[in-house]
């Protein structure tokens, strides 16, 4: 069993990574007998995992009900959202219940923004089903839902008591969702541990076999590597900036395919290739980089190219509601090496335009 | 001009009170030259005060767009404030813009929470225009909005950067909404200060003229009341739960009747005369100080016993649902004297409903 400790005073938290956790109520603390929990999943996995869950917590004494919602990014929305709240309150759960996340990304993030809104914030834990969601987004504490305009622009920074990463989820995950994770694994490599993009290009082939030891290793060092950058900066008012590289254009493609289409990894991977292609040619990346980034990238069954059906044009609107936009201006997370990355801004419109460009199939 | 801190570490911040604060953009600190900020309003007060409040902020240089929502209690819910998101994203507004709530409680609350979930947070003023938000609502921190099973059950606590009180609002302010933050102003003399509530009895008819200097006085008083409460205890872990004087009971009125049928400041005065029958049943409380509560509430022009309409057992479902609710506990706060109250859980329900039945019309 691997444990790593998100560092924030008061609301540090675990994050707890094997295989085997479900299996044990333990796996669950802060949750103890007589509590009031509400387990949160969709369609998809309810019925791979929410009877046993429930059944296991119910042996140990928690009150447990659920809420199954329909599964895609097209429902991580408000109105979704309230339907977390109608299942709280039918019941109804107080300010002491604990809403567990058993989930991806959508789950996740859905259940966080519920469990910090649900009468000003109520406990909860993340149980992340997608790789995706154990190496970042069940990890730091950004919650929020999409709006047609924009993705995760409703949300809010708020903690959960504990992540619980059971290696076993990734049997049941079909093989694009992997994949999709693997883009976030990717970026770790490339912002913030160069050693680690070369451990990924040396290990991409057990990874995508579901080594165990691979694994567990490869979640272990994303969560580190995030943990550490939520530590020094959970508000993102600099360094955690970084673990945006690729968001912006991935964002774009996200809210202008019609959120589900393309995946968010799967976003990420081609908006990852466009920042290198813009880093390249403000001449601080070498074009060997890129070729390195998307040589891993493509054996990791992604994107490396933006949708066909997608206008360098159409992205800007989407990028300049980006959240790192300031003042008007758009900053982008752009590569140094790999390894190494920084936020910029004034990066001219034109060259954004023709680093997408760079990216279309002809 | 009087001025009063909320002390809250580096999110302290000032209220200010004056007649004629609108007509100086110095008002709205730290509101600067260059800055973005946007509008929230109704139907009602937009006529009122808008276009005059917006060209003064552009005359300083603040770049300002508005939104402006309909007028009432049933429009503070997810789906309106979904209208505010949309209004900040088609401009798009970024993290650095700034909320302006230009209005009563629903407005105060509604966009205070916008204002937490935009982009995960972004700055808030509180321009309070009713009497009731003037001296409860807009101070705190408390944001929300409704849902159908519950008042105030989905919201952040997220405190406003600067809170602005001009007293020449309150001319425009309907008589029974002047009666209902009457009803606010008076439960801060029951909880919390007992020569206040006799200030009140003798110069409730210097309010209801709305006189300057009594006004003046009136929400000064109270600001520092809630400002004391809420420096100690932000979240409502004990202290602050008082200032929920007769709500338990007032929020199942609001939500039974429908929102908006019947005031909140209405609900909250009804509730109180609950609370002091139920105290007075378990022996604590002096039926003579009920007598002076529900002189000053008639003459205060609020109602003292419950809708006509709901009976004893209505109430209760929705009490259950309160957020003091602990381990499926009711807790209710009740008066020990005029100017002290106290959280009390374990009160068997039979009590509660004749407590209730008390204050039916016979």
């Amino acid at each position: 069993m691997e444990r790593i400790t998100v560092t924030l005073g008061e609301r540090s938290y675990p994050i707890t990574i094997a295989a085997g956790l479900f299996a044990d109520p333990a796996s669950f603390w802060p949750l103890k007998a007589g509590d009031m929990a509400m387990l949160v999943t969709n369609q998809t996995l309810a019925p791979l995992y929410l009877d046993a869950m429930r059944k296991r917590l119910e042996g140990a004494g928690v009150v447990v009900d659920q809420v199954i919602l329909p599964d895609g990014e097209q429902f991580k929305s408000l109105a979704v959202m309230d339907q977390v709240f109608t299942a709280l309150l039918e019941k109804p759960h107080g300010r002491d219940t604990t809403l567990i996340a058993l989930g991806g990304g959508v789950i996740g993030d859905l259940t966080g923004f519920a469990a910090a809104s649900y009468q000003r914030g109520v406990r909860f834990i993340q149980v992340p089903t997608t790789l995706l969601a154990q190496v970042d987004s069940s990890v730091g504490g950004k919650t929020a839902v999409n709006h047609p305009l924009g993705k995760n622009m409703i949300g809010a920074f708020y903690q959960p008591a504990a992540v619980v990463v059971d290696l076993d989820c990734l049997k049941t995950l079909p093989s694009r969702e992997l994949s999709s994770g693997l883009a976030e694994v990717i970026k770790y490599g490339i912002i913030l541990d160069g050693e680690f993009f070369s451990w990924l290009e040396d290990n991409l082939d057990a990874l995508l076999a579901l080594d165990g030891s691979a694994m567990a290793y490869c979640i272990r060092r994303c969560c580190e590597l995030k943990a550490e950058v939520v530590a020094a900066d959970e508000h993102e008012h600099g360094l955690r900036a970084l673990l945006n590289l690729g968001h912006t254009y991935g964002h774009a493609i996200e809210a202008h395919m019609g959120y589900g289409n393309w995946l968010h990894g799967e976003a990420v991977s081609a908006g990852m290739v466009m920042a290198a292609r813009n880093a390249e040619r403000l001449g601080q990346f070498d074009p060997a980089d890129t070729d390195r980034i998307i040589a891993l990238l493509q054996r990791a069954g992604l994107p490396v190219n933006g949708p066909e059906s997608m206008a360098a044009e159409d992205y800007l609107p989407h990028m300049m509601r980006d959240k790192k936009v300031l003042a008007g201006k758009l900053r982008l997370v752009l590569p140094l090496a790999i390894g190494k990355a920084e936020v910029r801004s004034g990066v001219p419109h034109d060259m954004v335009l023709a680093s997408i460009q760079d990216c279309q199939k002809p």
